[in-house]
């Protein structure tokens, strides 16, 4: 999986197209960028790992209600990008997109997903549905 | 004024670390990546643009509530590098860190700051400082 | 459109199914209910109607700052619908559910919803796509 | 207690009274709906039930952190009902409603209410004065 | 109304009560102090002042919203006050206490309140009406 | 350390100086006053002493779970202090500021502070950097 990192590998940023990225908010304004969601990602999968590490229980009950947080703010960021920047084109032109991010959004859910899970490999499958999403989102930012 | 865009100029990403970048919740978990405080400020950015082009009051009114939440975005993810990623002996290297911030956030607030100005000009001096942060903080993970 | 209003007579409740409403924390706790938009939207559509026959600068600009939120609010319930509570086999059966559900969050929103809009018809579109979901909703839970 | 489900049958619906709900936003919007504090404590009662039925640790944490927030939105949503859409007459005419209200926002709290009980039977007092209060809540809008 | 400021001298400090204040979260921690409703409210008065005195419409629809925020602020310091702290004992001693904490809540509001009215007056009202509050609350603590 | 602890007597309230406190809304609304982080600290020192107090894990889960919201709140009113309140000549006044305000609302966070530790000591020297913005505050106030 080859991730656009706020950073990336350079060869796929000397391939990135320049325009600015733009649209999250909901006046719109324009700026939206999957990186939102890839951070508070990260986050959910070092939060289980730290946690794999440390068994004191004071720090395993704020890991468990921190990662409940980040995996919500995931989601959250992933629903604004699936309704309000995604259009009726993107959606004909990419048949899968519906179903990826309702994957993504239960693999940051409770039922299995890495609000329930303290396992990283659940965490890792998270990252690579965004980095899917980060994909797709960011062909059409050059179309 | 270069910008790490969640992509970057060639030349820069070439010269980045590899490192993934780290810790921004409070466990804490170690993620952290001024690319938030940007993208809100970037937000805050069009917003302006956009209100200054569009007089229908209701669009107008929007931006005002909505600039004030995302310019609050901006302080809080700035507030956060502030006191959970810089420590000590980077205050100590960085001796200009400490007003950097207070400038930093107070040009998101209401005093003059993005709260308070529909001025693009505002929101670019916010942009600039949070690319001198940006620049500090990425100096430091090499480090 | 007929509503299930959250309130019968005495009368009609002697008659009302026992089955329980069910799931909507992400725990999840397996309690969700249209009724959490609906009653949302409901406010939404009142306060356009109020936008309409008060001219007052201070009231408009708390409608348009109060709508805001019910619509938020709106997006919200209807996203954890989408990703907590519908599963795959739904959307198999339910094959226009994916649509309706980006068409109904996208009628809460900035790029013409019920964000942007104070317009009493947009209101109006949004609930009925509550009352299409509610339909199928209930027919699942029967199922 | 018989229960106002927010879901009757076709038939029944058919049947249900026209009157629109009113008032919650304050605005004031004029949409309140006690289902609101009453599906938030469903919630809460079947966390209590999941939490009896499962001894994980971490299946535990979480249930007691979201009975938390949820139990909190019940008090929100009764102090709303209590504050915006009850007025002087209405005091006047049911003399126990400061007393029921205190009662049940109490039953949702942390001194012995679903916030620090996992009590099935907690959860179930609290049901009891939500439909309480919406008993006279439907009165008052019949009048 | 003589207000407790939250300030005196360095001699007044001297001559200080060294009771610890008590309880508002609600674990229930037993920290409470209706300082945090009234600092909160003159805030509000603060922006009805200010608002009187500038003409600018973006200033003018910055304090709509924040008043509107710092009034909801008022209401639920108010209503953990009236359902945490105060228990059956206080109200059989004060009888007029549900009255005293609805008519302050609703001072807060949106039907007449703080919320939708801009007069420095209404502000003064609440405040006066969280001072009979204050008065109570500090009698109850001595006894 | 003598704590200002938003009550006196009676007798001392006819002593206390008329001056109002001010500014802690973005508006700026000229409403200041630390008191609003040490009642949180207070409390968050009041929940490690009823912790260590009670082993029942429920009421330990949920006194993580809110000392880690009221740690949060500190940390959020003593940024507003150092953001909004303070400006540059204070800053060249009272050269520790900066750090003073860094070591606070580190004492409240999660490397150390109070999110992570269970320990009094680590609340009291919490509370005692908050009286040491205090002191400064308030001979800012007199200037």
């Amino acid at each position: 999986m080859i991730w656009n990192k706020g950073r990336g590998t350079q060869v796929l940023n000397l391939l990135r197209p320049k325009t600015t990225v733009s649209a999250h908010c909901d006046l719109p304004c324009g700026v939206y960028d999957p990186a939102q969601a890839r951070i508070e990602a990260e986050s959910v999968k070092a939060i289980c790992e730290k946690y794999a590490a440390n068994e004191d229980p004071v720090f395993r009950a704020r890991a468990i209600g921190i990662k409940e947080q980040r995996s919500q703010l995931v989601k959250e960021h992933l629903w604004v990008l699936w309704t309000d920047y995604f259009k009726p084109p993107h959606f004909e032109k990419y048949p899968q997109l519906h179903e990826l991010f309702n994957k993504a959004t239960k693999l940051a859910g409770g039922g299995g997903g890495t609000k329930s899970s303290m396992d990283v490999k659940t965490a890792e499958d998270l990252l690579a549905a965004i980095a899917e999403i980060d994909k797709i989102f960011w062909e059409t930012k050059q179309a």
